[in-house]
């Protein structure tokens, strides 16, 4: 055969292969169908490991790299948890007559509008213009989310004191907990849940999404909206306010400073960004890509997240205080101190340090597949 | 249908989607014979363009995501590449007798050595014992590769001295390139060439692989190599060493110190890892990969590449005043002044700001496809 024959072959049998995969998403629309009848999660973690394990096996059978099985049909599988959103869920509490989520027209506010309609509640989003019509929209409301920008979350909380009725459940979607939930318990006599989607307003679907939930008044009232979470397949994870915070001080504020701070001077500096972006290795473009993705977003949110805790300020002159310890280092050519350190942080990441190593090795891969010469 | 019903013709079409693969990796080893035989290069751009959009339009015709469409194919698509490399390649220049590659038995010296054998070539490695044979070894090479830790690249190089002939290519795969090319034009008097593969010795195969070339004396007499590496499917781009070393000191030195100071900080803090991974956002999880992965490798590395160069101290020394001004301006809770830089800062990214968003939002997908709960 010649070369374009062979490729014909091959772009013959691609066609057949989205065939397959047209058939697969028809097929899970069914299982969303059962599922949403029945009240059955759309992520359970046994079925997920089993169809891999399975695929994992018969690759390995075919003659082929499992990691190719379980990369692509992990892939589908996303494209399939989205397909089985598609038709509903069951809805945990009908008795709740209506859902308010203030600041519901966000990103993250109008996948959380969506998932509730699409599981029966009677969802009702409310700007900061509808203020003059509250006590009408918070009328026999059984939950209400806030969901704004955290600058404005305290004011906007204290707005609600005695528009809500007691058997309402109040939550949030603040990226801090100690304050808000505070002010929840102040402004309100009923259940009091926190809730922080650990997820940006860009994903497909829900499943395996952390949401981190802080339990305030009567948990066992606010228990529905969790189960909820779970049925669209969300994992929420339960903490206290100050364990949450306190992560919270590294996962944001810290990161986030260290990426601000690395951009600003990178802009400062000036070096071409073409000749870097050329001459990157894929390590380097996605460590480029963690800074840049950062000042594509609102300014203030990031602002705001930092400055929200006076711990925050103290963890970063802490780190600031590590970069001068290394730049002394480093000056005087004290490679055996670097390397003392080196093996200090090799132990404190432990077997984390290995299995990020090979992580990031499938996931470079992964960004390479993607490479456009 | 019940559940089972449904899931057990999932299982089955799932099985099929593998046997489509198992036939495309066949065809592939044809497409691998004939451009052998013929010398095409594995990576041709235009073709993976132009399968890429004819997957993508059929799969809109099918009702289908075409980015599903792409993510998997561009995941086959690497494995197709490594499938054309079994057969091995077409050798470019085979009036070379010889290759030796100097250091490699180490991750990097492998891939090379596995490729020119692999194109026909005979490839002796050396290893730091065999310089007593070192007259036999170097004996009618045409190709000589120094691929040794940067921290005794000078030493070796200067022990070649007086061993190659006129005709011999010299080359270097060294992270840092002014300093080399100085030491080869002094120990050899014929061709030279810097090189620097921008990869780990993890890679699958050389498909769209970077590697940096500084021409030296005669790049007339050495453009076979890059002709060579151009079949296996590298990308290599031509820099002057000024140029690549300016852009190292970004690319390696201030990230390689910033993720270090980033995880001595952590260690000496010592927050619970579970903890701290269990609240993490995708992308703290993806940051935390970045820090942790370099831990697990060789600190004698990262401490020579970070003290090759009196220029890379200076740079993080430069960025270490950036973080006490961000830090002065968080102290005073100067949102305003925060507000400033990091538009400066999103000017300074221009359009590659929000094309990092989409590719990280890609990328972040991916990540969370292979999240176990």
């Amino acid at each position: 055969m010649t070369l374009d024959e062979v490729r014909a072959q091959i772009d013959q049998n691609d066609s057949e292969l989205l065939k397959v995969l047209r058939r697969r998403l028809d097929l899970v629309k069914q299982v969303g169908q059962i599922k949403s009848k029945e009240g059955t999660p759309v992520y359970v973690p046994e079925r997920e490991l089993s169809l891999i394990a399975k695929r994992r096996s018969q690759a390995e059978e075919l003659g082929l790299n499992p990691d190719l099985a379980e990369d692509v049909l992990r892939r589908v599988m996303r494209e399939s948890y989205g397909a089985e959103n598609d038709v509903g869920f069951k809805c945990v509490n009908p008795d709740v007559r209506k859902i308010v989520i203030i600041g519901g027209r966000g990103g993250i506010g109008r996948i959380f509008t969506r998932l509730f309609m699409a599981s029966g509640y009677s969802v009702e989003v409310m700007g900061h213009r509808d203020w003059d019509r509250s006590a009408e929209i918070f009328a026999g409301a059984g939950l209400v989310i806030v969901c704004v920008p955290i600058d404005v979350t305290e004011e906007v909380m204290r707005k609600l004191k005695g528009l809500l009725s007691d058997d309402c459940v109040l939550a949030d979607f603040t990226s801090v907990k100690t304050l808000p939930m505070n002010i929840m318990h102040e402004v309100h006599q009923g259940p009091v849940l926190g809730l922080h989607p650990m997820f940006g307003p860009d994903i497909s679907n829900m499943a395996k999404q952390l949401i981190i939930a802080v339990e305030g008044r009567s948990p066992e009232k606010s228990a529905w909206v969790i189960d909820q979470m779970t049925l669209w397949g969300a994992l929420v994870r339960k903490y206290t306010a100050s364990e949450h915070d306190d992560a919270m001080s590294y996962i944001q504020a810290l990161r986030h400073f260290t990426t601000f701070c690395y951009g600003v001077f990178m802009a400062r500096e000036n070096p071409d960004l073409n000749t870097l972006m050329a001459l990157s290795s894929p390590i380097y473009h996605m460590e480029l890509m963690m800074v840049g993705r950062l000042f594509a977003q609102d300014p203030v949110l990031y602002a705001d997240i930092i400055l929200s805790n006076r711990r925050n300020i103290e963890i970063i002159e802490r780190y600031s205080r590590e970069i001068q310890n290394s730049i002394e280092l480093l000056k005087k050519g004290d490679r055996e101190e670097f390397i003392r350190q080196f093996s200090m942080t090799k132990d404190f990441f432990g077997p984390l340090a290995e299995s990020f190593m090979e992580e990031s090795r499938r996931l470079i891969a992964k960004m390479h597949d993607a490479k456009v010469s």
